[in-house]
């Protein structure tokens, strides 16, 4: 950790600094330059941290030289993490396509979307039985209900399922249908939520929030892990800019800094990502291209009607149309779609 | 609301629109121009919701004419809502100064701080006693134990104390200790507990998320409205902008924005507005000057010893200064500050 | 175009506001709703932008129903544009490669670049004799002198040049030298220069703003149009956001959304578009996967000592890696490297 | 400037950069640490730029220490710049009120909107006669015509006047009848005219970009100050965020950080910086209270027949009371209307 101090800091400000620094054992530095003192603290920073030295009044800024985040860093855990949900797995080589309505909406609904999903070569089912909502007057989900309908469906089509939990209350009757648990964008900082499903054991899918750096989320998953689940897949699904023609601007970028930084894998969600229809196949392409494991569809037997999110969700045709492009750009980068 | 269709878009798939609003009992409009056909559909758009028209394949845009929330919006209740925490009112004249430290840290640490704003003419204390974090390695709150603290240094003082619920399962004891709720920014779009929230008789301070634009923060309002609480005080606290010089960009145009919106009081947050204490002094002002009905302040006894947020946290002295210099300038807008 | 009126409004401004309608040979439209009236005016919205109705104190909001570019729209000009620059066209199935140095710095550098470039694949040399620099102290390029490497290097390897112009005063000695003008995302908005370029015989790589809109992107394209050059192809570099992990975020979702929208070409800087060369690759793949038409991607013999932009250059051997990986890509999206 | 070394670097290369910082008369610090090995350059980081560390593969990351301007900086410039715009000085004390029409359209209504801020109490004219259009179909203003309306009715009314240069072959005639040259958010970073207008003897207003730093204003401001004019003062108008319902969000954060950095004057434009009529008030009276040393403010004798930005425009009325208004906050804050 380097710090900056303001010009004006006293010699003694300045050594009682280098004091503190060395009571937590760590290493401390002294620099002085001709216009700043530079304070070096070498060691693990996140003993620092409880220091709080940004809130001193001569400390003009802190630098980190260590990233925040320690279980889901690669550079204490090199090798890929393959994340299991149900019998498929995700990382490590093959991608992966979960597919399904935004909601669960009918049993009929469901399964149509199933069928039509899993002949296209689908290998998750996915799909929400309590859904956050804008509005308080928007259609929430069916709840346990819903849960029984996406078991069952699941279990008919060999579909292992994925279905967002968006409160503790919740925890127990989702983990008990479901075979993989999303955490949603909304719900990315909700600590107390993290740290209740890291206790679970069931596989997470945890979406970035719309407004989280990439650390940000890496932190959010290391709740997770340092809770004890370390089955967690990442999953970028777009941010909030300035930009009002698509509904998020999806940063692909994410996928290989993520890759990078971590050893967990990492879907794509180009529904969200786009918010509109005719932009989630090329940009799942370009998922896929950019080295995602996998991508998270929303599809729909008839998205005309859809309770939610219709105008992002692909028609059969358009699902049926995706992975057949899919297939030879999954295997242009050397991998195989499972 | 206004339909607008693609070009291609044949007569019966316009015929078929045209009928589905009339079906949901509002006035179809038909717009035949040159280059687009446009649909009109007259009355409650909130029952129009439910088409869910934008799904539509033909569809290219849907603008809503109206504003998605009813309950919070001024145009249905005209007069300033006043919400009273503990013996003190917010809205409706008067200026309110809710000041404590970040985080309850020792029973010591917050009653001297509670001294501090007292003495300088602060309205109520602020603290938490459960801390959201980016990071599972920093200090989270004392739980029950800083509840029992806030309480009862803000008896000892005469201050109504409003603390941060975050999460259902502590809503019960921190709803028996506190005068006031506060909903974090990154709460606000935790629809599970704002429907908690709403059902429970004290009142809320819901802070706006940081991604969060604001219709969305109404719409968050309106939850609590809709569950049956409309004692909430909305609060302004910096949304998350490219700008990295400051922690936060303070948004300031949002108060008078959202005061001509709704009838629900305002107070804007410059601690973590700004992120910097140097910065907390002027924009207090500024609040106080573009029509906010309150402030909600971060003062620690020692700042370049807290536990969290000292970087923002004003020192007692500071505090004093905010005080003196903000009399003037609430007299100046006509108002008291009380 | 669509205008809502305030709810107060009377009936005369309506009257009014539908006579100005009229009287600019529109079809006015009324639409009396329980809330709100609501005018329609059919016909074309860029006359009624002289109406300029958004400035009206009755009015709460205009919405526009049609784009209001015309020139590069797709609706009026449903064939794809192909634009040659030198013996090369960008558009129209094959897939191209601009490649080079950010800055020409020497002679040396520039030829030993172009070498590494032409024999890994690329279809022209980019390299810049102009820099925009945020510091009045950093390297400004070497102009004149610059321009006339770039085109005997150029000439050598039968790559054509593609180089940027910064201000009008520039703009015959760089037309002198160049086969295409770059426009930087700086002056993208620049519609002094814009509208000179325009004017100019020579096709143009218009790069988006930081800042800008997909829609505000167009437009300037449409200054080029409007001024007579019909030669341009977009570039989407990545925008700022409050991502910091990245330089800039790419926006991927943008390439889909403007073939749609427009027949212009579209090629992608993963450059600047990421500022990371270890991005660089796995970008461009995904560039190549949603569709653009070709890439900007800045080499440098030895980035280690550039001048300007090290940190995102390639390699050689990394240059090389990318063409490798690229073909499979493109040849997988139905399109050839060429 | 520190460098953070990647945890590969091999001894000799960490060598290599220390003998290359020192090799440019900095002194050179090695940090080892147990994760990652820091190095220190002690000096004129702006030499150090030129190295261009961060290109070199082994470097994780660099941070700077110094800021990057230098001329603008408080630091070597303690006290405040005071510029003269004709016959005003802005900074200093007094608090400055520039109004005028967006654009000069006529001179009647050039004449009779300067009666009426004249009247109200303002100190200087603004008014477009070159003006920067989205589109390339809207009104880009009289040119030279209007300079001569503007310089006419300025006199008339003993009223210095304010008005946008946008390239710089209209410096000279601009610089001509102008009291004071305004360089426009869309040209903040059209750096040839920046290094132009620094070498004419005439004060500027230069606005921050929208999606620009306050880092990148202060840089820009730096061109300017480079090139030997430091008559500069600094106009907050609006940033680009993820907010629709203002036009730009109004950063004040970045007036009391200004004011700390750099020793230039800063005024705030409410009119860009909302959008919106009904909040140009309120957020003027901010600006004041958070200590801007004044305002640039759109006024139109009749907002609703503007040729642009009337939606954004006061009306005589409102010019008058925000003058009435702003009077005792800018008393509150120990300054004067003036």
């Amino acid at each position: 950790m380097i710090i900056v101090l303001k010009p004006e800091t006293p010699p003694e400000v300045t050594q009682e600094l280098l004091d503190r620094i060395a009571e937590k054992g760590l290493t401390p530095l002294h620099m002085p330059g001709s216009e700043r003192v530079v304070l070096g603290a070498l060691g693990d920073e996140r003993v620092l941290a409880e220091l709080h030295l940004e809130s001193h009044p001569m400390v003009e800024s802190v630098k980190p030289v260590l990233a925040p985040y320690k279980l889901v860093s690669r550079e204490l855990h090199p090798h890929d993490t393959i994340v299991r949900i149900g019998k498929i797995a995700i990382g490590g080589g093959a991608f992966r396509v979960i597919a399904g309505p935004c909601a669960v909406e009918t049993e009929e609904q469901t399964r149509n979307t199933a069928r039509i999903v899993k002949e296209a070569g689908a290998s998750a089912l996915r799909g929400g039985a309590y859904k956050p909502r804008t509005s308080p007057y928007g259609f929430a989900g069916h709840g346990p209900e819903g849960l029984k309908i996406l078991r069952e469906v699941g279990d008919e089509f060999g579909l292992p399922v994925v279905t967002e939990v968006m409160e503790i209350a919740d925890l127990n009757i989702v983990a008990e249908y479901a075979d993989c648990l999303q955490i949603g964008a909304r719900n990315m900082s909700n600590f107390a939520l993290l740290r209740a499903v890291g206790k679970v054991d069931k596989p997470v899918l945890l979406k970035r929030g719309m407004a989280a750096k990439i650390e940000e989320l890496l932190l959010a998953a290391e709740y997770l892990l340092a809770a004890g689940n370390e089955q967690v897949v990442l999953c970028e699904r777009g941010i909030r800019t300035f930009e009002t023609a698509t509904r998020n601007t999806l940063d692909l970028n994410a996928v290989p800094y993520i890759k990078q930084k971590t050893h967990l894998p990492v879907v794509v969600d180009p529904s969200h990502g786009t918010g509109m229809r005719d932009l989630v196949i090329p940009m799942s392409l370009a998922a896929a291209a950019c080295g995602a494991d996998g991508l998270m569809v929303e599809v729909h037997e008839n998205p005309a009607v859809a309770l939610s999110d219709g105008a992002q969700s692909l028609y059969p045709e358009g699902f049926r149309e995706l992975m057949t492009a899919l297939a030879p750009v999954v295997h242009a980068v050397g991998r195989e779609l499972a």
